[in-house]
């Protein structure tokens, strides 16, 4: 990746709370006994991320703020930023500080990077699929809930963009909101007169016929969902530009290629944060200064 | 399955709490603005909780709680229980309410259900391969954040059982803290100084000879980390049934068989709460009463 | 009005919340000391919630949320609901209920309903002046700090439109922003980068020769700031329904008119949600059933 | 103002969580989208926070505080403290840090700034209006929800007086209350038998009979309701010292010097919190160090 | 007790505060596993909740939340109401709905009504001890962190009254206070400047020349450090009235009937809250309707 | 105590979650009114933290936490740290910082410590009577509603051993338990399926019938509930070390010896944590640096 890496932070206050989450979780009451029984209060240790296969890097600002919570005076060296690619047993940051702090700290840490790397690692796939055409790989609402924002942010890093975040932050009409408000015009309508001047309106067509009635009502973007190839590109030539394309459903790693052929935008896949398996990383301790 | 099936539930609160953070992430300040311009705000509907592949199911609590929380009058009538099969296409639950609290509600209970029995059938995987043997599958510290009660209820859903739940309710000597004591004999003591009468006490060994210093000291389980199958079974053979034995490292679906074969008592899984791809589960809206 | 009001909800756990804060700072820890002191616990009252001058109702959810917070058992009768207007002397709902509950709700209700509707009132004369344009008016992120999506009810329930809800669901692009890219060109080409395919974007210009410049990037939304007029309509004029144009800047009630005529889309008026005075509300209470 | 400042702090948690609240608000998931896309993570910048109308400052711990959450280097001087008179176009403040953490801080700051500033200066014109006199201008409970800690402040720094912050830390006997107990007599009774010694006791009165029949029970203070001057300046004299005077209903800018010349001790005027168009202040933005 | 019982409710969001608190703590990630593992999910039950020994109840609005919050459809019948007498042996209530929930609920109530019942007994033999003097029996801010508004509500039912509730209800000018202020005087005057017109002024002293000093400045009421009981009786006739006179220090059931004798309005326990045992309470189950 | 005193530190957020509800309750909305009055906002000054009684010392994380919170620069000087002893009129700490932070923070601290400290201290009266037995004292549940961690490690501060946090890290088996699963083999078997291999079980007997049939079921533990003393030596001669023998009921600082002598390994006080006085601490404060 010889472009500059995307600027990737969330804002820390999301960070922090979802730190508590997890440390609290991990903690309970009575804290690491482990630790605090075999460890002296005052001994110092350093530590190695490293990642044990290939992947994209996400989720160093959870990894910081974890070690920090329990040892505000830790040193952290970053050596792959969030976006950044990582061999297999590679170091991806040094850490170093009060060793309890660190041996409390790893598997909170090393759970956020996991699952954050994970999610990168396999948006890059997509996204490696696709380069040459037109199509940029897009998340879905089908996220796991509580980390929504970071691993939305996960999908940065590996190189794919964010669709919308909520329910709150754009319309996007689908099948049953057609069906009740009686066809694809009174939806339009009636999602037109609600949307503000900031807020864009997609709309969910499994036919061309639904596509052209779409069209007529200028929505920004149009979500063609589980056409096949040839009735994709066809979809596409008749949008002609006037509406973003994106395509969804039964996009895998298989069929991605052919789909993003078609000429589409986009392409949505919801096993970016719902199924990708943590990337597998680790932390070599080690005791003294 | 015929054996009656686990008790699944989780304590209340907590299923308010995470459903509460995962409504206000899919709400935010402005709400579900695409059903509230569609759907009318009084009419009715029903919806059809399915599966699209075989699997088992897990987290029908948090899906209660997900439409209850939009309409606290919807009804729910569930077909497939925590822990029970659901073949592809078969109905799980059906669902009859307001038609916004509905749709609003869709999407964070399929999250959730989506995830907790894509961990549920998983674990079945798993368990179903070492049928016949002694072992039983567990779960690890390695779980989303923020998720872990949740994730491990859906390990136990899908016929796993559950390690420790935390750093505070169990002692687990690893290697670090042996190193950072100044060996298992020193980090065996500390450990058992702090430990009240309720707390059990497992240790990590990595050799045969190890594994004998520490039988030496009496743990109530010896963790047999990446050991080939050979040296396990032989370790399986020296303990002798004095402590607990648990293979960890390098187990997968190819290899579970062949370590179960070993005649440890457990098999700890770190992908079953942090890599297990979601059940494809979907919601099939129906608008009227 | 005799159009449909429009439909005025906000997500009920966000409304819970504000309630929360509200009662616990009134109610402190020893709770409301005088009606415990003079009211029986189970004495039955009623009570009228009126308005002492015209106006346009917003915050019955917030009513209705009070009084059950106290009384769940509470009755609820809605004469006026949000967006309706009501005369000095008339009747916006009635109540009935437990006679503390009342008492006790009594002042965070009304200050909850005093705060919105006065706001809508406000926002109401703003669209009652520019009647017959095809200005709309519109908030800004100008809000009172904790009450953004109640203040954005309230300007919908006055006949307003919203802007975007805060820094991450739309980008709006302003002088510091451009200073600070070095000019309008690399502004628009990086936040275009940085922007989901359902992000829009504004960028806010001074003069005419900016207008253009902005225009050259395709934004959604220009942002007209401080314009005369005479200018305003000019750079309408250039626009010509490339953008949606938003007037802002020295909006009053005498100008607002003037400025509507120019053909903008929009005028936003941050005195909406910040200088609103409260809507002359009050609560006449009657002991017994 | 010759006269020292008065003394303005609020106990910081209570900032802390009305700023994390209002940050939460403006930053959502994703966080300020366009100050990401358009300034670089290190660049540095100054601001200086400035009046563009005459009034009286109040707020400056939000201020201080918003700017540090978001930039806990950044560096404020203060020129003009909380309860300090500004001029149009003079400094309040001048603030220096990470250009991007002043960005995105600054609207939620001057949210804080300009509401309590707001405040701070009507109740100076109040205040200023009743000089010479012995009358005192006092707030009441009609505040903004979630934000009375602030308001209260702010009326101090206006030269204000605080009534009571809530129900619960002293007793206010209202008609209400005296009609549920049975009259004057019976409510005071019943009053002082649950005050402790540290809560002192209000009593509302609406003629001159009333205020007879409660001085009698010697309350701490009578609440003359919507009297005339006429009928006050009576009460005043009835009064004669043995309990403080507190006038209310229709005090307004042109009234309140004829209230105050009857000799009340006190007039409370709910407008202050609840009907205080905003300060007009505003932040200008220098990038560079 | 023949006079009626004080009405004796705290505000219920902090009730529902307190007691979530205690279920987390209590019920964890796993929740209540031996009840999960022994009680059938739907078996019915009930249950008594009597006293082990003589004393007065408080905290049964704790109990009947407790066991609600788990089964909403709990019954509760209250023999002995907060404030009431119970003898050894004797039921406080009666209890019945769904096994496992009175299981999981009985620690945490029993907690709670020990805890509460065990302060409202202390206090009752301390008011038992003055009567027929005018002595009072008043608590202090000694009370348990984050217990304070029960404690206080459990000091009234066992016939004691309330001092302020924290630092901010009412001025407590106390010796270091006067050290750096410079003296009683300045001191005095400062708190006067500060206080509101419904804040209340008490002021510490320990010699008589220090009460006459203070009388100068007219305080609400005197706190009388650690005098001997003839002094305490000299200060009382000094004041004559002129002020609430409070007797703290070296107070214990031994000594509190000879401090009361010397006429003083008030004795402060601090022990009442920080120091009283828990009355012995039990619940006795009993499966089955 | 010539042995290294033990380890106490409680995982920091729990401590400042603690601490929040605590100054919140105590600082309300408007603070610490009188410090504000009287003490000039930049004093310095000094404290020392002193027993007015032998006791052992618990919670000096939470003193220093409470300081910090006010002053985050205040210094503070460890004495006698948690777990020490210290005669009365000692000192335990020594604090220097802002002179309103110490006079705010104190009584807080104070109520912390004193708390946590009489805790430590009952505990180690009883440890001290058993001394030369091989019986350990062990905590309950029975802990004040809120504080269960601070209580647990005050037991552990004064040389007690702490029984299960709460209901869900560890199995306990009661009378109740065993009556609804049909007697004590069904209950025993019941639990040994739900548990994990981390999680030891314990079972409550009253007699020695019960005692032989549990322990054909291999208990961790057996908890001997109200035995005399004859019996429960029989009942330690019976389990012959093959389960952890825990005496409970009854048990006070007269019959605590007898007991130990029975041999058996625990016995568990409830008043450890429900009914300990708190250790009379104090704060003598001075002004000037």
């Amino acid at each position: 990746m010889s472009a500059p890496l995307p600027d990737l932070r969330l804002p820390q206050p999301l960070v922090d709370t979802a730190l508590a989450t997890a440390l609290a979780e991990d903690l309970g009451l009575a804290g690491d006994i482990t630790t605090e029984a075999t460890i002296p209060r005052t001994a110092r240790a350093s530590g190695r991320v490293g990642a044990r296969q290939n992947g994209v890097v996400a989720g160093l600002q959870l990894v910081e703020t974890a070690f920090k919570a329990l040892d505000p005076g830790v040193s952290i060296d970053v050596l792959v930023p969030d976006g950044g690619h990582v061999g297999a047993g590679a170091a991806i940051a040094r850490v170093a500080g009060n060793a309890r702090a660190l041996l409390t700290a790893e598997r909170v840490a090393m759970n956020f990077l996991g699952h954050m790397s994970g999610i990168a690692t396999l948006t890059h796939r997509y996204v490696a699929l696709v380069r040459g055409t037109r199509a940029r790989i897009i998340d879905t609402r089908k996220t796991t809930p509580g980390l929504r924002a970071l691993e939305k942010l996960a999908v940065r890093a590996g190189g794919g963009v964010n669709h919308r975040f909520g329910l709150y932050d754009a319309i996007l009409v689908k099948d049953n909101h057609i069906v009740a408000a009686g066809g694809i015009g009174p939806a339009m309508k009636r999602a037109r007169a609600r949307a503000g001047h900031m807020v864009k309106i997609e709309i969910e067509v499994t036919t061309l016929a639904e596509l052209e009635e779409a069209l007529a009502h200028a929505p920004d973007a149009v979500l063609l969902d589980n056409m096949p190839p040839g009735m994709l590109a066809e979809a596409v030539e008749k949008v002609a530009g006037r509406a973003v394309t994106e395509a969804s459903g039964g996009v895998t790693l298989q069929t991605v290629r052919q789909i993003a052929e078609t000429g589409v935008d986009l392409i949505s896949v919801g096993a970016l944060t719902h199924s990708a398996p943590n990337l597998d990383v680790g932390f070599d301790f080690k005791a003294g200064d």
